[in-house]
């Protein structure tokens, strides 16, 4: 296909861009406001740029709620959260047990030889009718319950066989002293009925999968997992997916890959809402069609000062919906964009993230992350912070800045050369910042795990030296 | 069903016992070499207590090697390794590029207003006839192609309209200087064509999605996601999905469902082997079963010095595979074995862990999570470790031990109050343990992100004191 007129095919194609998108389920366009011609537009943006405090809180407090369903405990899987404590509802173990493989005795027996009257294994058994004698002892298995009469168990390591007869062990001589209760754990010492396992705002992990299997819990409530619809808007991007040749001025869809590889990699559902050209009326028509499918929608483009920068408009005047910021004191990511109201009754909300790659990532994991996790049930929905060094100088910006970084381990080498007060930071982690910071430059994101909190630029203070120790969100594997 | 014979009953139906499993496809049990008679078994464990170090080397150096194989590019997904390089197949941005929505220039256009004679959206196009001249600009977006002639792109902050139609721009006044080249981006600013995009070895996250998709490259080259079957033996062990209620002696099988989750949540692909009763036909009919489907099985129980422990007589003397190691000199887990051998020509291996749960938990994460990892392509595939420092005091095995742990975020005044040398470690986040390590306790694993790596006891230090400054692996999202 040659390159002439590509707006206008785009525009009227845009079911073919994407397949695997909610794209082609576009409804009829409702109409929109007529619209603002160019010579109206701000030359200077109208949103004051809030502080990253405010954003946050704005977000806290507007976000739609979580919703919840009960599930089997068998069908718990990472990263669902509890709606609700879960109560241990038997003891674990719940008989004496044998912590060891050997023989289960009487503590107070004198005899230094035990006659072997009888075997328990860790196996489903029925109540044994014979009790302990002195004399005597049962050989048991670390799981086995303990025999009736013993109180004691002393591992095979002790022990010497002394008597058989080839085939079965007759008499065992017991080479240490016993104490009552040795090896023997008692029934509840695990878990006890009743306990609580595992409070409400849990997230489930491997272990917390093993504890509720141990437990018989038929079925638990948990939150769904957040459903959250990805859209790239501009005329200029073109799915990833299609020809390897740009026309001059295209560009490929970035965005969305990653941020649904973003969304997915955190344990929510990403929803494909394709791309949508930027008029009024394919923005409008395309955040209808998505908020079907979620109630969170994040789009990157058309937020900023340009002619094309209609995301703003629509929200506010077409979808009626409340712009809690439309720019933060940032870097990267200015003019990012949060919004709220109502569709079909039902409350909805926009994260309307600029369309430069990096930004859009960072804006995702900063803003968008935490408001899923706390619709998902998290109680603790913000990204950790860590302690870091710098390997290496930075120069600091205008607006506070949050750098792509990655970890190094601490070794002793590192932190004493890059250090410029090793004894308070010797311990501590290296940041390596991941080359120029550019905000189209993604691959600075490439390999990062850290986004350092660097400050804005004061005149006191123009750049961090490399040893300065400063905080750090955890946004990826360690 | 009552609870007697119940070991005949689940020796024969053991087909029955997990549908999801493939223990139904358990093929006719070969015959195995006659039993040892519980009279001569080992009395002391025949296997020395190999070191942590040892036990690493031989699992690294005798693994079964990965598998690799193509796919395009966009069904990448977060967790892949790339086999090789990815280099860049043209520049990003192809063209000078406006990084501001704005009015392309001519920098050393004297004139202090400009008429504007056109527009370039950020939109596919068609080369452009028009060569900007002195009193001139274009409208330009963010990311829109520089128009010819152009050499720098003012912001439209720093511009006032000064004349129009009421329709469309007709003169803007710049209330800036203007040098050359500013907000413009240089063709390839962002990437090169060839430059190294993605380094053989890269494990892909969302940032590195987006890079590839940046990228137009039909497929990339990654390694297969290693399947690992999990497997728990013994007779006493009773599928989770079934009756609530327990007979004596019987015990719910968590270790499946937790080392399924642990292996899935770390990007493998566990594949359910069932519970498998403790007879040597058994366990090598359900270790040949299980290596038809992955060359890597994770067994619990059967390790141990109890006369149903046969894991590594079948190991050794049914499959003819090597033991590297049968005992570990760590806490919890001594009896972990590791055995390697050929399957119908294929090389194999087993991780045989100890039947408590939280011994097969800290072991599946210590010695098979690892060996996967470096199956599946991973350079680094040992977990991070960081310095932390102990919330409490604790108190010191024979063995060296891993605690398990939760990191809690550094705080002035956690640090202080619970730091001994608090110039050194104000910096760094706190560990606190999770309970009682009992090594039957799950409990003690919830939560829990990090393994505390706690030095052996020696006759100079038999505690660590609270404010200590040990290593720690990272085991869980921080």
């Amino acid at each position: 296909m040659g390159c002439n007129n590509v707006i206008r095919k785009m525009s009227s194609s845009s079911s073919h861009v994407d397949n695997g998108s909610i794209a082609h389920h576009l409804p009829s366009i409702p109409s929109v406001s007529s619209f603002l011609q160019v010579v109206h537009r701000h030359r200077i943006s109208p949103w004051p740029a809030v502080s990253m405090e405010e954003a946050m809180t704005s977000i806290e407090n507007s976000m739609p709620e979580g919703r919840c369903k009960f599930i089997p405990a068998t069908l718990a899987k990472p990263g669902h959260v509890l709606v609700s404590q879960v109560v241990a509802r038997s003891n674990v173990p719940e008989y004496h047990t044998s912590t060891k493989d050997g023989y289960a005795v009487i503590a107070a027996d004198p005899s230094p030889t035990r006659r072997v009257v009888g075997v328990q294994v860790a196996a489903p058994t029925t109540p044994d009718a014979h009790t302990l004698q002195l004399g005597e002892c049962i050989r048991v298995c670390t799981g086995s319950i303990l025999p009736h009469g013993a109180d004691a168990v002393v591992m095979v390591e002790n022990t010497i066989l002394v008597q058989h007869d080839g085939n079965e062990e007759g008499v065992i001589e017991v080479k240490t002293t016993v104490k009552k209760g040795q090896d023997v754990r008692l029934p509840g010492a695990d878990i006890k009925e009743g306990d609580v396992l595992l409070e409400a705002g849990t997230v489930l992990g491997p272990a917390e999968i093993g504890i509720l299997a141990s437990n018989a819990r038929r079925d638990i409530e948990v939150y769904r997992r957040p459903r959250v619809c990805v859209m790239s808007t501009g005329n200029e991007i073109l799915d990833c997916t299609m020809d390897e040749q740009l026309c001059p001025g295209q560009v490929r869809d970035s965005n969305r890959p990653q941020l649904m590889a973003l969304f997915r990699s955190r344990g929510f559902k990403p929803i494909d809402a394709g791309i949508v050209p930027d008029t009024r009326e394919h923005l409008l028509g395309g955040l209808i069609t998505a908020f079907r499918y979620s109630s969170v929608v994040v789009t990157t483009g058309g937020v900023s000062m340009g002619e094309k920068d209609l995301m703003k408009e629509v929200l506010e005047k077409d979808l009626k919906f409340k712009i809690h910021f439309g720019r933060v004191w940032m870097k990267p990511g200015l003019p990012a964009t949060f919004a709220t109201g109502m569709v079909d009754d039902l409350p909805c909300a926009v994260f309307a993230l600029p369309g430069n790659p990096v930004s859009s990532f960072v804006c995702a994991e900063l803003f968008a992350v935490p408001a899923l996790r706390k619709m998902g049930g998290y109680l603790k929905p913000h990204h950790t912070l860590i302690k870091v060094t710098l390997a290496n100088s930075l120069k600091l910006d205008s607006r506070p800045e949050y750098a792509r970084a990655i970890l190094r381990e601490p070794s002793a080498s590192s932190a004493s050369s890059s250090s410029s007060d090793s004894s308070s930071t010797v311990f501590l982690p290296t940041a390596y910042t991941t080359g120029t910071q550019c905000s189209s430059r993604l691959l600075s994101m490439a390999g990062g795990n850290l986004l350092l909190r660097l400050p804005a630029r004061s005149s006191e203070c123009t750049e961090l030296p490399a040893g300065t120790v400063i905080d750090a969100l955890v946004v990826g594997a360690l």
